[in-house]
């Protein structure tokens, strides 16, 4: 008989799991199985042992040795920097969400058409015209995927039915949705098909320029001076992925100059998350910034704030048979 | 041979046909036939003598008595107020747009994505917990759709696949989009089949409560205070109608006093349009008001500012058959 531990709190409600969220894991689970939800470190070490299996946000490596019966770690967290994972012994799996895409891609279209329709403009309501000039529609417009997996390519999925045509760029060369479905799975897409497209002139006809890039795998200033000077002046960028890979100096200069058309950013350099306990309260860099211009919209790493996050995240782990 | 006269000019961009619209409307026109586009009435009212068809904002009754060959008077507004519709002679069609549903429905689905992942909110980015506590999900949400005629059932379409549950309520009764797909008809769904559901069941779980009405069916004031009070606190009002519906003081007071969680008004009673030039510059009311609440979004009469207006509305033109 399984035990189920499950300890999820964070500060923001979204982030733990409800009566609701609870509901729906036991019925996951198999039937006499045991669930306990626990809301303290204290309260967790203690029923450790028994358990078989751990939902958590943090574990530390020395929890191992005080839970001999473990089988399944898992977080809902898609960065890996909460887990010791590195420390976990044979025969624990550990697993990290990949559920986000779905959530982060509604928040990208969400965006996307409440820009195309003025509704971040800031300016006199009447008379109309000026509001107008900044209005747009998605269908018929380009949008670049700067990162490719499955939160890239879930922005992808989200977007073509509204007439976006979507390029997702990674350090292989230059995909579309279509490329995945014909090659079946990931790994043989590896050799782009598109390569008859030049980088340069994608990046010049881009109406959205998307950061969905993960901050290890040497992505640090990825959207530098030179880059935007490649993007049109008609383009808006969008960061969901990590904030290392921004010129915040650069795009703030950038969107001052009238080089770009706005921006979106929901990470920064320096967040003051969990993860950056030193960085002060309110963060640094942009992400402290008092004003900044109306076309640049920042959002405190909030886009996947959703009511469903941890029911896509039971689900998640039922579909991969973590909780068998 | 048919000649056809364009005479859209008007002060926002996207309610102008450009040269792409032009090109578009020249490819579904029988071929040999005459195309003319005129900036001015005066050109328009030299041009008219050989139209057989006419496509434009204004058309004043006089002006029939110069047109002996028109056949086909069409405009994409859906209001009646521009056109001299009553006094058209004998053998001339007259046509209002009815393609702003899918133009719309995007503006609404964008409102309501954006408002889920708190957007509009204002308040200090960090910490997060109080921004997350207004965030939340279209999935497993209720719509309430006031009017449900081509742009409320538009509205229902976009959301029903983002787990929205979509009622529309008219004159006659509650109704779904099934019950329009198994009618086939819209005449056919006159007699409701969830008259089973109350009104005020309904009212109370609603999530978000969406005006779709036209202003010339009795519909004065239809969200007013008493209707209001029916709504639960939760409830985000989003009017993309006609301002008339919409009683402004009980909804900024419910607002301001938190019985409902915000609005999305895009029309307004008063406002300044070219259908109200006493009003001023800068209308009455909810349209004049200097500040209001933050979940009070206003937009001024902008939902169809889209770059494909005309495109579609030459479309539907073709589409029934008004070009051939």
């Amino acid at each position: 008989m399984n035990t189920y531990l499950i300890w999820l709190e964070w500060p923001e409600r979204c982030f733990r799991a409800n009566e609701g969220d609870l509901k729906l894991f036991r019925s996951l689970v198999p039937k006499g199985s045991r669930v306990m939800r626990v809301k303290s470190e204290r309260a967790f070490l203690k029923a450790l042992p028994s358990a078989t299996h751990a939902v958590v946000w943090h574990f530390k490596k020395e929890w191992f040795a005080c839970a001999p019966k473990l089988k399944v770690l898992a977080t809902p967290a898609a960065g890996r920097e909460l887990v010791a994972w590195r420390d976990a012994p044979r025969g624990v799996k550990v697993h990290f969400g990949s559920f986000h895409g779905p959530i982060i891609s509604e928040t990208v279209l969400g965006f996307l058409l409440a820009w195309a329709r003025g509704f971040f403009w800031k300016g006199p309501m009447w008379p109309r015209a000026e509001l107008a000039e900044h209005c747009g529609d998605l269908e018929g417009t380009t949008a670049v995927i700067a990162g490719f997996g499955r939160i890239g390519r879930s922005i992808a999925a989200r977007l073509e039915p509204f007439g976006v045509e979507c390029f997702g760029i990674t350090r292989h060369g230059i995909f579309t949705l279509a490329d995945y479905a014909s090659a079946g799975t990931v790994g043989q897409t590896k050799k782009s098909k598109n390569q008859t497209i030049k980088k340069s002139r994608l990046y010049s006809r881009a109406d959205w320029f998307i950061l969905a890039l993960p901050s290890d795998t040497n992505t640090d200033d990825f959207l530098d001076a030179r880059l935007i000077r490649r993007l049109p002046k008609k383009c808006v960028v969008v960061n969901v992925g990590r904030g290392n890979a921004v010129d915040e100096d650069a795009l703030l200069a950038a969107i001052k100059e009238g080089r770009l058309a706005g921006a979106y950013l929901d990470v920064f350099k320096h967040e003051p998350t969990a993860l950056n306990p030193r960085i002060g309260p309110r963060g640094k860099g942009l992400a402290a910034a008092r004003s900044v211009p109306w076309n640049l919209v920042r959002m405190p790493h909030a886009c996947a704030f959703s009511s469903r996050y941890m029911k896509e995240c039971f689900k998640e782990m039922k579909s991969e048979g973590l909780l068998d």
